[in-house]
């Protein structure tokens, strides 16, 4: 097959996805032909569109089809709580949960001196703006767990301090976790946050 | 968010493709959006344009974007060979293999009692056709070694005895393959077809 053929085409677009390979790639575009009615054409529509309307909320960073997105239009969410993650996987995670009511804040990464990633990079002056326009009480730091998502979550911390109350979240056990199962550090955070029983 | 919006649809959309689960759509769809202009966008045309045009091969069963495929129409590969595959990524990796230099048929599945599949459901009264139709002087079955396959193979011999050479793929040691991680079956039938050194 020549590499103009669409089919192909389509292959090496799809293999660029990440969780799909060269091989991955072949096998879920023979069955997008195969279902092409109930799967391909809804499918490249909803790619089409999501094309034209995905944007960056302009206050959140959250992906939204509008310019702000619908977490920071809900009024119901402006209980002065505002949660910072570090992408929109972590905002979806939270979302998940369903046990947030507050609005969120995406950084869009961490600190890295490494790979030069300054608080100018990140959204971090768009953080301290939104806190005297929503009467921000309290933010809530639910960075990962990671050296470079608590040195960010550290400093943000520094430049919060005296402006609002900052918490983060807490470690410990995992829900369902079994000891022999985990780290080190995760059973010393546990023991160190031990709660009266 | 509400389950109109278009990334949601994108998302469920993805996560029905093999080899994809939720998980893995939302972080592919991020990806997407990130990457609109280099990715997600060649790739909603490039689905689009799959869409319109990919069809089966009239002829051989093959995905192709004509009624009749590239391999079907090319006068160099009418050498009388005709190699008999369960279905088209078996095609491909024929093709990959870049050592077969004649046509392919693809059944489009195998023979299954219990599933009701029978020679009907296949494509093998158009193999017959196609017999006298092309010259075809021998045909190669490239079945799976499972048991659907081989019996679908056995079936297809049956058919074709006297009318034309039949030959299967060699069963073996794969290239590269240590003994010591060979299922029995794969050795005895290596055994059974040793060569002289």
């Amino acid at each position: 097959m020549k590499d103009t053929d669409p089919i192909d085409t389509l292959i090496g677009l799809m293999a660029r996805l990440p969780g799909l390979g060269p091989r991955s790639a072949r096998r879920a575009v023979l069955h997008l032909i195969r279902k092409r009615g109930p799967l391909l054409q809804p499918l490249s529509e909803a790619m089409t569109e999501v094309a034209r309307t995905a944007r960056e909320c302009l206050n959140c960073g959250n992906v939204s089809t509008s310019d702000i997105c619908p977490i920071c239009t809900d009024e119901g969410r402006g209980n002065g709580l505002l949660c910072v993650v570090e992408d929109v996987a972590d905002l979806w995670a939270m979302e998940r949960a369903q046990v947030f009511r507050g609005r969120y804040h995406v950084l869009g990464g961490t600190l890295s001196a490494l790979d030069g990633v300054g608080p100018d990079e990140l959204r971090i002056p768009r953080l301290m703006d939104r806190l005297g326009a929503e009467n921000v009480t309290e933010v809530i730091l639910a960075l990962n767990a990671t050296i470079d998502g608590q040195t960010t979550a550290h400093y943000i911390a520094d430049q919060l301090e005296g402006r609002v109350s900052v918490s983060s979240l807490a470690q410990g056990v995992p829900i369902g976790g079994e000891l022999d199962y985990l780290d080190d550090g995760t059973i010393t955070a546990a023991l160190n946050a031990r709660k009266r029983f």
